[in-house]
């Protein structure tokens, strides 16, 4: 059990004399170091943890540095991203392979492995992207989740591992952690420990100056294990972790630690939170904590003990490789984990595609994508739904699916609350795990709440599903803090994120395959409240949202003017060129579902579709980016500014959203 | 006292048969009436709540229907907004000059005073725009923090009222629910009282599909005092109330409610959230609250209770208006609420332009924010400054500005703590309050996490100053998570919200007399980390920030292109036009550094701003939204995705943001 306390009576040389607390150390020197060579970075956090990280990776934490991706390895979270440098030093010394010494003297440099913050994909070991606040923790939930949902699924001989976080001040105080720590106490997520670096610093100074919340009876509050450790006492902290590791409840440790340990004229102060400590203070601590060695130098011995840590973790990875060639499930377990989608889901979705292009309904997109899901759903056991109370708005539950409850973790629905931030965070995580694509929905304009977890979904490419109902001013009578106008532009603005608007029933469908098809960027799928048309009709057609944007309709001899839209407005649009048709203007309307799609094809492909005619384009949003596909002189039919209360058919007519609007302004650039 | 059973008692007609209920049940039948009239609405909040709100606006609650906007009213928050209909009736009860009973019966259609969602500006009495969940409560925070430290300027004899909030389940499960109790138990904002509508039903069922937190346990960490009542029992709820009213620390007071109360077949159940009840069920629950009036229709008997609980109200504001017609405070108060900047701001933001024209130090942005708030606060103390923890990146605090601190009101800076959100929040609050213009910082990429703050900021139209700095890579090594890159997209596409991203220390002088000017705008200024060498030199120069953009450099004759640029760019743009100068190519450089204001100039002014010329952009930013100026064929130069961690200048090179990288695009351009 114990590894520290042995390992070390067997040493000789210099520890002999300094004692074990060196082997801390070594975490402490290396994040001083690095922090002083880049002349950037966090060097109090690590110094502070470096005795908790200790206990945590030399005795609990189930790892084997050789296989950094094994499914059933714990997983540790650094919420406190900041303190990066602790991580990678541990990595360092339990020999993960990209994370040589000279990767930690380019700490912070341009491509190399140890950036600012952890960044997932990107360092082996690094499980998710942190440095947001609170982020790591709420993603964390999500990966503990995930871990009972997969044991679940699959029994404790393939699937029992627990999740570790490093949480600071910053995170507890930041709104999201509360969504995640209400949510993983009601859910019973024992396998959930919380190491709180309980240091009462943060970047202003004391954290008295803006808290004065007892943070265990909150934790206690939500149903958590609570307790409070020196956490510079590593028995202490080891107990207080094996009481954790058997909590059928979330654990969280108060360690109280000092920011900074070590460094004697600076410790308990903010100035070592985010500033390299200077030369002085760096040797300052080195005689102050006996560590003679050169900077970036770690004895054998030392390295020895990090090293050994690492018996435990392979040991066990091994054992489990066993289990799992002998296991019957074998097959599907190793399907699950790479998240392969059968052929069924394709096949159900081209199914599905061709009844309602034949049967045209009326549908409003979010009935169309709740159709797309029952398909889904029904075809692989890999997605998981959800939303953010808002489960018969968005239209995300199907049949057979099972809500996950308290301590029962089989079904396939989540109700997350009214908790749109942990929503994403907690997708990120299940993604992360492995074993899931979920999906979640709210309505478009709270994606405002959800924001900085959607661009760790982005940034992380990982393949989660947005589902946003209630798109545009078609929401009608909850009025301008209902209606996106600017979320469209903000999310398309953000890398690596696909934003679908899809105009029927059959382009939902197609959306939607995209969205599945794309694991390794997240998705977002705008739908209407409000019925649509069925405006693609055409038999056994291919999936043609795949290109982003394509003519939906084309005038038989050129065209005068292109009317391009997304989702609701391309009836509209198909309205006006009727209007102009009857005029003899010869409109095109083209479908623009996905415009980072039609970002990708060819110029040619875009030319083609976009053609030389003058344009107009309407969406009932904001004209923010629209000029992108406009060309000179084009128009916009859309939101002037913030929507308004009233229904959905009084307010097109309001803010001029309709088919007369569009044909006056196509006419006005034909006469031009 | 109580004016709730004395005023019974008078009663003759149905009443004296049908008891005190009846005054409620008003409530009530106006509530489901509206719904049922406007087919859409929320009937289950307002009508379990009616209980509560009667007990609070007829013994409790400081206000004059005659005066909505006396400045010692108590404030009333519904931040269960969707339950708007329970203000309105509550509003037209008492009296309220915009909300006749037509009013009522135009609920949620175009135009009305009446809005589905409460909104600030719109209807007299609401005191802030709600129905994004969370916000209102948050919003409150700032409006009691607003109290408390207009008291400590003013005294109790000019200052002295409450801020009471209705909540609901989804505003405590919201994140920003968690930052604004932690502030207020902090601060200790004993004038703070929320109603929490316990009903323990949330739109996807009972509340114990996504909850097992103890709230009081919850706030009781957090430094508030609790109760628990029964919310159908006045008595009870009265003498929760009056504790409350006394305490020194902000109560939460759980009132356990049934939604939906009084309709028999649907009360209790989700099913009285968001619906109409139909026809028959409005019927039956007539029947069930001895309410036999016809829709819309109320006894005169039972408006005489509500008209006579405005009397105290009545008193209260004359007496406070003899009180500061007697004040010898009496003019400063009256320009501080109506929140009149002293000329000296301008005079000081004047002569600091002036002197860093002629000094030309070459400074971060921040830094030169820094200055002007030197300035800015020397002058006036209507500002109030803070930052989400980051005081001494953002720059905020300046000299003299003492801390607000729990129970010591008199401070003009907040420690907001981790909390960008409830930051934002209580900016709104502080605002909307009188007497303050609130500025705060972050860090730029942290907009995100107060973006549904942010919106209401601009919906609103509150002149609150968003401060943020690190506006780019240019703040290197913190890597990716920490630069923004779609973020001046997500809030140039907000409607209503200027931003601003100046190019050096004068503009960012400009730019913060420019956002002190807009009292019905927010702001957003864009601040480097980054030192940025001086551009704008000349003597007693006009603000050219005003118009948005400007010719900064202009070629002696003709152009052969423009380079548009902003903030940290224009420098680069600058040196790129150098390099193409000794080539013969003539480029004029246009710095941008707020497109909002340049959007609202005059035709002929962006015409000659931007020219015939070929248009190359720079901007260390996602390229989206550019198109806008770029005209057909511009090129852009910027960031193609996300960001990475290294130094600034590395990122810089690394990305191609170079004045090598412009003048080669503008070659591109020129020689096409």
């Amino acid at each position: 059990m114990s590894l520290y306390a042995p390992d070390l009576d067997a040493f000789d040389g210099p520890l002999a004399v300094a004692g074990p607390r060196d082997v801390a150390n070594a975490l402490r020197a290396l994040a001083m170091d690095a922090v002083q060579q880049a002349n950037s970075g966090h060097p109090g956090m690590p110094m502070g943890m470096a005795d908790v990280a200790t206990v945590l990776f030399t005795r609990f934490a189930k790892l084997d540095p050789s296989r950094p991706d094994w499914p059933d390895r714990d997983r540790f979270v650094l919420s406190a991203g900041h303190g990066s440098m602790l991580q990678y030093a541990v990595q360092h010394l339990l020999g993960y392979a990209d994370l040589p010494i000279e990767e930690l003297e380019r700490f912070r440099q341009l491509g190399s492995k140890t950036p600012g913050h952890p960044e997932y994909g990107h360092t082996l070991g690094v499980e998710t992207t942190t440095g947001p606040l609170g982020q790591g923790l709420a993603t964390a939930v999500g990966l503990a989740l995930a871990e009972r949902m997969m044991a679940a699924r699959f029994g404790r001989g393939l699937v029992d591992h627990h999740t570790w976080v490093i949480a600071g001040d910053g995170c507890l105080m930041e709104g999201i952690s509360h969504e995640a720590i209400d949510l993983a106490g009601h859910l019973r997520l024992g396998r959930l420990v919380v190491l709180w670096d309980d240091n009462a610093i943060s970047i202003d100074g004391s954290t008295s100056l803006s808290t004065s919340t007892d943070q265990l009876a909150r934790f206690r509050a939500a149903g958590w294990q609570v307790a409070r450790v020196d956490g510079h006492d590593p028995e202490a902290v080891a107990a207080a972790l094996e009481r954790a590791r058997r909590s059928q409840r979330p654990s969280l440790i108060a360690c109280r630690t000092i920011i900074g340990y070590g460094a004697p004229g600076k410790q308990g102060t903010e100035a070592t939170h985010g500033a390299p400590l200077g030369a002085d203070e760096v040797a300052a601590a080195r005689d102050r904590l006996g560590w003679p060695w050169p900077a970036f130098e770690v004895p054998e011995a030392i390295r020895d003990v990090w090293r050994a840590a690492t018996r435990r973790g392979r040991d066990a990875r091994e054992a489990w490789q066993a289990r799992l060639a002998r296991s019957p499930r074998r097959a599907d377990f190793e399907r699950t984990v790479a998240g392969r989608l059968p052929d069924e889901v394709g096949e159900a979705l081209t199914g599905l595609r061709r009844r309602l292009a034949d049967e045209k309904p009326a549908l409003a997109t979010r009935k169309a994508s709740e159709l797309a899901l029952a398909a889904i759903n029904g075809a692989t056991d890999l997605t998981v739904g959800g939303s953010a109370d808002l489960t018969h708005s968005n239209l995300t539950i199907t049949k057979g699916l099972e809500p996950v409850a308290p301590g029962r973790f089989a079904g396939r629905y989540l109700h997350y609350g009214v908790r749109e931030h942990a929503m994403a965070a907690v997708m990120n995580g299940l993604s992360l795990h492995g074993g899931f694509i979920p999906y979640g929905g709210t309505f478009l304009v709270f994606s405002d709440y959800a924001r900085g977890a959607i661009r760790l979904s982005a940034l992380m490419g990982r393949g989660v599903v947005y589902v946003m109902t209630h798109d545009s001013i078609g929401l009608g009578e909850d009025g301008p803090t209902h209606q996106p106008v600017e979320h469209l532009a903000m999310l398309r603005a953000t890398p690596n994120l696909a934003v679908y608007r899809p105009a029927d029933a059959v382009e939902t469908v197609e959306c939607w395959e995209l969205a599945l098809a794309d694991r390794k960027r997240p998705s977002v799928l705008a739908l209407s409240r409000q019925g649509l048309p069925a405006l693609r009709t055409e038999a056994d057609s291919p999936n043609r949202s795949a290109r982003g944007a394509y003519l939906l309709r084309q005038p038989e001899w050129g065209r005068d003017v292109t009317l391009l839209a997304t989702g609701s407005e391309v009836a509209i649009a198909l309205a006006a060129a009727e209007l102009l048709a009857a005029e003899d203007i010869a409109a095109a309307v083209v479908s623009m579902p996905c415009w980072e799609r039609f970002e990708e094809q060819d110029e040619a492909y875009r030319a083609l579709v976009l053609g030389n005619a003058p344009r107009v384009a309407v969406e009932a949003a904001a004209r923010f980016g629209w000029d992108r596909w406009l060309g000179e002189g084009g128009r916009f039919v859309g939101m002037p500014g913030f929507g308004a209360s009233a229904p959905a058919g009084a307010l097109y007519r309001h803010f001029g959203i309709t088919a007369e609007a569009v044909a006056e302004a196509a006419r006005g650039l034909c006469h031009a």
